[in-house]
């Protein structure tokens, strides 16, 4: 099988690392071989070769697009890991249509397309008989997509709480230490999960955007981000912050989204106080959590990632590669 | 679809009164219209009626045996809810094996048959062209199985832990609060939640029974029970267990098990403290929670199925029917 990689940063790198170091298994248990023949990034252009490469020292030809690169690498999976764009999903919308129409199955790590063209992705793939698939645009790459597809189907879900946003929890625990919010942001820079522009965090807008990925994927919506009723943790005072946590009971930035009872779906995201024995009170550092109310699930139910990282983000990729391709043997 | 109920007691009776629930959301997003044609119970014996019936009131004959049960119900797909025996797994395994060899889809709540006959039926449901399925066998019909199978493929799981039997957490819970060991054991009863021996759940073979099921099928080892190194709640004085909750990290009955470095699968099961901000902290009364650790992971991924009921084991079992008959609309 020939797969292809669109952008090639930390996630791309840490996904050619796992599937080295799966490749047995994935033969033995799936039925998955593979060769890589193309590789695309902003610094090393549109790269391909047919006989196969290393993404990481590519050997091979340099084309000048998207349709060119499909065609040499005659890709059978291309992963996309781009940068986010959050207004439009652009140019990764553009880049995964162009792949289905194509032919070309698409695993996606990217929220930007799915908030933004879930429907005509999803609905074109079908048309052409592939897959578009995005396990790990939300919550890093633990299981929402596949769980929502395989193992809760009709459970009736009402709504979802989550903690979405890792940054906003970094940021949150600086100023309950005693630090101001822009030391804060600091940090989270320096560990290198805060976007380029850290307002998309702290303001909500990385929560809304999953949010909707969820609502549009999960309950059937269509939201966009300027649907969901936002609040940032900036509003706060960091006295306030640093009482809440005296108090138990800490601040986080919670995100939801709930099915009323004329079936609308509504989503907010803003800072809340989370009990430390609720489904959401074990929430530290970089730590991820959606919480599931449904009538076949009384107490709800919760799925937390500890600490994920970027092989995290690449396993659900991988996960997805599996879903797609795999014959289990 | 025919169908039909191996068991009619508090699970199947939750399951037949959720299906009905969402008789129209399967037609609609599964194609899965269905009717029963069988149910058995100690009481109504091998009742079968083609025609379908009404397995709350139901009409029809009486025959005799299993086998004449699966051919005059015509049964496609058989759910299984029959009394626990944890020696043996029988007659359940008997009558899912009949089933099976008869060509029917078998769907299980039941961990005795996982435990003492999981490679048989499996290998024998593989040779007939059906399945064997127990999403409720494990954590009351949260997701276990599906989410190994569909969601966290070649994770690298390198071990399991848990709270997988409510009535120890019940017990416990009263002790804590003052009462004696036996009194949360009566608390426990009146409950329903307890086994009709609650030696079985005290004493940690509950647990150990769900511990080799999630042993065999998601880690492919093959233990059993007595393989499990095993201590219960008794053995633990009654004022240590409330200095443990004054100290904030109360003694829970824990199943772990892991893969050693020789890929060897080791099960335990005993009471351990857990701390308030661990995975395994936030466990209350009947509340089941699983934690895997892989090195997708990085912190480990919780599952926690907070206050389950009989809707939720029968949900597992419902879950179990669209992953195998059905086809998403």
């Amino acid at each position: 099988m020939r797969i292809a990689f669109l952008g090639y940063g930390t996630v791309g790198r840490a996904l050619y690392a796992l599937l080295a170091r799966r490749r047995a298994a994935l033969s033995r248990e799936y039925g998955i071989d593979y060769v890589v023949t193309g590789v695309a990034s902003r610094r090393g252009g549109w790269r391909v070769n047919a006989a196969g490469l290393e993404p990481e020292q590519p050997t091979g030809e340099i084309v000048d697009n998207v349709t060119q690169w499909l065609e040499r690498s005659a890709a059978e999976v291309v992963f996309e890991a781009l940068p986010l764009e959050p207004m439009s999903g652009q140019p990764a919308l553009d880049y995964l249509r162009a792949a289905i129409e194509h032919g070309v199955h698409v695993i996606s790590a990217n929220k930007g397309p799915v908030v933004h063209g879930h429907r005509l992705l999803t609905e074109l793939a079908a048309a052409r008989g592939v897959c578009y698939r995005f396990e790990s645009a939300v919550m890093d790459g633990a299981p929402v997509f596949s769980l929502a597809r395989a193992c809760i189907p009709l459970a009736g879900v009402r709504s979802v709480r989550g903690i979405f946003t890792s940054t906003a929890t970094v940021v949150l625990e600086a100023i309950e230490s005693g630090h101001t919010l822009d030391e804060g942001i600091g940090l989270a820079q320096r560990m290198g999960i805060a976007e380029a522009d850290p307002g998309y965090d702290v303001d909500g807008w990385d929560s809304a955007m999953k949010l909707c990925a969820v609502a549009n994927v999960v309950l059937g919506a269509d939201i966009r981000p300027s649907d969901v009723t936002r609040a940032g943790i900036r509003e706060l005072r960091e006295a306030d912050v640093r009482r809440a946590r005296l108090e138990g009971s800490p601040f986080r930035l919670v995100g939801e989204i709930s099915r009323g009872a004329n079936g609308v779906v509504a989503a907010r995201v803003g800072p809340e106080r989370c009990a430390a024995d609720g489904p959401l009170g074990a929430v530290r550092g970089t730590t991820l959590v959606m919480h599931y109310e449904a009538d076949v699930f009384p107490g709800g139910l919760t799925v937390t990632s500890h600490d994920p990282d970027p092989t995290t983000t690449a396993y659900g990729m991988m996960a997805d590669l599996i879903g797609v391709m795999g014959t289990p043997r």
